[in-house]
């Protein structure tokens, strides 16, 4: 039987390499496209900003992992932050009482 | 003629399943890899950050359906806000007179 | 040797076409299916936020090319800020002194 696919294939193999029309290889070109140009679409469709708000008491809040800092809120209607890490967040404003994190990752939802 | 596609398949799926290394497999699992592999980067190469900006009077403004707020700005200076339900920004500075939030998805620009 | 190609081809390309199920059609079906679909959550497993801070003196600051920002600080506390372009943070107090932005983009870690 094995014999039976070697022959099989000992004579498609070798059409494929020499002809520049593969009729095996176009066929299997043509579905795994069609496949995948739907996949690509539906893909990006699943994919998502997921985001959640941390935040603690004083100047510093860190985002859990895998999720990235993309703004930043602070006590005492202070607008003046900035971003340690790739991942915390810092209030400038003196003697801060509150400072939050919008986090986000991408995921599936 | 379907007995001879069926009779091709009794020879080959048989194979298959006896064999550890069973040819047609081998061949469309490397055509479908090589194929994907390409598709990987190009899917994430045309998946973009869509953004938006919008505001409205008073202390609460909602981003568009599909999109997350990433960031919120408020007027009189204020920058203590949070963002609630996961959709809208809330600006927390008695009487603020505007709110705007930044909005963003995942897209295909 | 193409010759014996064509006629295998002359057997099974009429046999998918006149068939309601098509052997070598589903057997490349179920392979592409499998291999799609642990590739769609690899993926997106693989496609991360890419963020950086960027700021600059004055009022308005741009993300560097293929970042989109998500959110604006700015010097003096102030919290009041929209966004220009899609691209370029704008704070709006009067006489501000810096102004940053957090930019943002999806790619592969």
């Amino acid at each position: 039987m094995k014999a039976a696919v070697f022959l099989l294939f000992a004579l498609l193999v070798p059409a494929c390499l020499t002809s520049a029309q593969c009729l095996i290889d176009n066929v299997i070109d043509l579905k795994v496209q069609a496949a995948i140009s739907s996949i690509v679409s539906s893909t990006l469709a699943k994919a998502k900003l997921l985001c959640q708000d941390v935040s603690a008491r004083g100047a510093l809040v860190s985002c859990p992992a895998g999720y990235k800092p993309t703004g930043c809120a602070c006590g005492m209607g202070c607008g003046s932050w900035d971003i340690r890490s790739d991942s915390t967040c810092h209030c400038q404003c003196g003697g801060i009482d509150w400072t939050a994190a919008r986090c986000c990752k991408i995921g599936v939802e």
